[in-house]
């Protein structure tokens, strides 16, 4: 593949360094602004690319999951080099494809770029592998004790699947593909098919990095498919070692379920569902009511609210009413969002409407016209939020609902009932904190990441990121798909008992060959 | 609870600080050396005594998750040393009930105590909880970057399945309640039914511990069953948050896959099934024969095979017949073992019958007498190896299985069939591991450990140790039940986005008052 051919979408899987076949069912993405259908047709993966890919993947494994770290940090680098030659075509199509504007799909293409370099230097620095040495040691009594070594080893070939909201950062070339080819693991990526042409550009990307870096043909591939067949498929492959999905909770269920049923039962890393509750505290909206309705709002309403991270519910007392006038206001301003999909939008607009329609909720903003994407702003009450567990779960799209409590007591009892999300959020000045000292214990239980006085849209990719939760946000309330500690879930510890140097990793060699931080008999060196 | 008591047996769970009821049917401990029922009877726990010792256990969660490392380590210290005070009716009890010898008994509350002492020492330091701090930071355009910090939080209430081979290392007070309490989780133990008294000790040691520590009702409960309701039970609960257990593949994969179809589903950490694969290369075995063989009989027949790293599989090349006659002429020295269970030695008496009248398979050992547990070695060729998926399954007692093989190509072949196992051993010297080195890389990806001319018999506690590996070894090849990195099967990373000093934990608060290792922007304070 030319590297000129990176802004030319063919249709066909990329299978290693080879297309694949291009016999199955054909699908085209549809623009959800206009729904009109997009060039070129995409043709369904065969069962025979599904079986190659992994078979090139399990063979790569071998070779690339020993490469160095300067060697895999070259070839992230070098698909984010190549990512930034072909953002303009990227962005346009993916505008074209999710009705994402533009300067927010730039954004995500830097993001993305960043993520892979950010990556590179974890991966090139080296000290991430928790390189532990316990020297051998002679006993008053029985055998010496030996020599051992750790270090974290790649598990081996991992499914991706890419996500609707995010088809850059969270897709083909997005967090779960960087961490796992830091990690040393060759990916095999299943399409989203809503942003199929997004998916090959990036998908080139890779592979022209791939070649141009001499790594083994497998080290990645991208499957197509509008439906589920391929998806299926990868994760019972017995070549599979892990997957990583980010999508809804009934499809991230469903791989969990599959992943956990194999006659070798595998991780799956599944970022599915989050309604990211925020805690208002009383002082805090004495003191900042309108900076916090307008952040509230802004925060919903990002992405037209389909960010996994958006505010889907916030609990206030019941003395708020300027504030929740003040943004019920501002979510009727006029604005019309075209969401990701068709079916996104229908989902949305359905979700609300029954939402508005529920005995214990109260609508704040007036419906939609049929067929129309607009901000929705419902309430309820304490009692109403506990007796209806379904009030707590994600709408996804602009809306959000709040909960009216009557003060401590009943504002405990709603953290104790909420189950895993991604991010909780607090307002609160150093008063409100202290009054309220029993909820942050509860919530560091239920989330993956606490915010104080700002908002959970806006997701840095730092060391200390977690982007995760206990389930349902994700099938895995031990890992994070976002930030460098994202790589700890494609690796296992490996123990290298009595070896000589020549035959060690040299993250375990004696002089420390490589620099990188190591444990000896648990003592930093 | 006196500590007085601590030496008494009175056959009730220990459901936190009260007893259980005593209204289920009830069970004895046979001495499998004689068949007797040992005293006292042992009452199945009700389920409304699993129902309270989890909610007991999430109660205390709360508390105890928010200790300190040195609360944490001051519980653990004392734990040992009641374990200690009453080490001498441990053993005896446990000679009892499991036939093994009160000599390796004592060194096995040895181990148990250290290891208790090990994680004390791990959390005392605290560096453990991986510490990352990434600063607050203006930016050129767009909101400031804000202040991330995050650590390793304790998951929740962990259900621990004690295993009948190691009566103190690893059932009530071994590695998977040590290092779940370690990081601050609540343990609910189901007892193993064939060492009740030996756990309702060991459980006595740890309640009284507790207490003693002012630690709250919950931290800890001790459950009897001699069948599968409690256990079942206590996998389904929805506030038991992670299992750790060692046994069976059968009974392993049962839990693993009930916690797979909760609503909400948690890890299991089952350490399963090994065979443990030894390579002997051509050039260690003309040069070490005979201490390879009186190595190897000796590691197969510890603790009459019962180990979970007892080498079970064997490949040596054609050449080695004088190495083959050695040991099948010690396999053959005149012992009779009395096995854990009656159980187990029908088991074992069964599969070794099976194995030799295998049509791929010669035995090198007569048959034993109906009823006899005695060293079985059988062998067959790379090709019969190949051919028949069950010769690498696992014959849980003193029996191993040569692989006679023609050469390199061979013995990759053999390498790349096998599934995971904790460890895998190779003999050989310099230029043998030259000469093999495409083994390394195959063994590397199917399990935790390898040793390198030893034997993978004697599991050091340590940093760099790793009991663990691929399924079916283990339910989770990304994870260890020994040693220190064990801690980090039950814990979950948590961020906290600009938190002032007074709300975070100090592992994360400015000027880093625990003085721990931490990293601040992805570098090393």
């Amino acid at each position: 593949m030319e590297f000129g051919t990176l802004v030319h979408m063919h249709g066909i899987s990329l299978v290693g360094y080879q297309r694949g076949g291009a016999r199955g069912p054909s699908f085209q993405a549809i623009n959800p602004a206009t729904g009109a259908a997009l060039e070129p047709a995409f043709r369904t993966a065969a069962p025979e690319d599904v079986e190659r890919a992994a078979q090139l993947a399990a063979a790569a494994a071998l070779d690339y999951g020993r490469r160095s770290g300067a060697e895999k940090g070259a070839f992230l680098r070098a698909i984010a080099a190549n990512l930034e030659a072909a953002a303009p075509a990227l962005v346009e199509r993916a505008a074209s494809e999710t009705a994402l504007p533009p300067a927010r799909l730039q954004g995500e293409a830097a993001r993305t770029c960043n993520q892979l370099r950010l990556f590179a230097e974890l991966v090139e620095k080296g000290s991430w592998v928790d390189a532990r040495l316990d020297r051998a040691q002679e006993r008053a009594s029985g055998p010496r004790k030996p020599d051992l070594r750790s270090l974290l080893r790649p598990v081996g070939p991992v499914a991706v699947f890419g996500s609707s909201n995010f088809p850059l950062a969270f897709s083909v070339a997005g967090g779960d593909t960087a961490s796992a080819l830091a990690a040393g693991n060759p990916v095999v990526v299943k399409a989203h098919p809503a942003h199929p042409g997004t998916s090959e550009l990036a998908g080139q990307a890779i592979v022209s990095a791939a070649r141009d870096c001499g790594l083994p043909e497998g080290v990645f591939s991208l499957l197509f498919d509008a439906g589920i067949d391929v998806g299926v498929a990868l994760v019972q492959h017995p070549l599979i070692r892990a997957v990583g999905f980010t999508g809804s909770l009934a499809a991230g269920r469903r791989l969990m379920d599959l992943a956990a049923a194999r006659p070798e039962p595998i991780p799956v890393f599944a970022e599915m569902s989050s309604v990211n509750p925020v805690f208002i505290l009383p002082r805090a909206l004495q003191s900042r009511s309108g900076a916090i309705a307008s952040g509230l709002h802004a925060s919903v309403t990002l992405g037209a609210g389909q960010f996994c991270t958006k505010p889907g519910l916030v609990m206030l007392d019941h003395g708020a009413e300027a504030f929740v006038a003040e943004l019920a206001a501002l979510m009727q301003q006029p604005a019309a969002f075209t969401l990701l999909t068709p079916g996104i939008a229908r989902g949305y607009q359905t979700g609300a409407r029954e939402r508005a329609a529920h005995p214990a909720v109260r609508a704040l903003t007036p419906p939609a016209a049929a067929g129309v994407t607009a901000p929705a702003l419902f309430q309820t009450d304490a009692a109403g939020f506990l007796a209806h567990p379904a009030l707590a779960e994600e709408i996804f799209g602009p809306a959000t609902l709040l909960v009216r409590h009557g003060g401590l007591s009943e504002l405990l009892a709603v953290a104790r009932s909420l189950r895993g999300h991604l991010t909780a959020t607090v307002h609160g000045t150093e008063e409100d904190l202290r009054e309220y000292a029993d909820l942050l214990p509860i919530l560091e239980t239920r989330v993956g990441r606490l915010v104080l006085n700002g908002f959970p849209t806006g997701v840095e990719v730092t060391h200390a990121m977690v982007h995760g939760g206990p389930y349902p946000a994700t099938s895995d309330g031990r890992s994070t798909s976002v930030g460098t500690q994202a790589i700890l879930r494609f690796v296992r510890p490996v123990c290298y008992q009595d070896w000589p140097a020549f035959a060690l990793p040299p993250e375990l060699q004696d002089g420390n060959p490589l620099g990188i931080e190591r444990h000896l008999d648990g003592v930093l060196e």
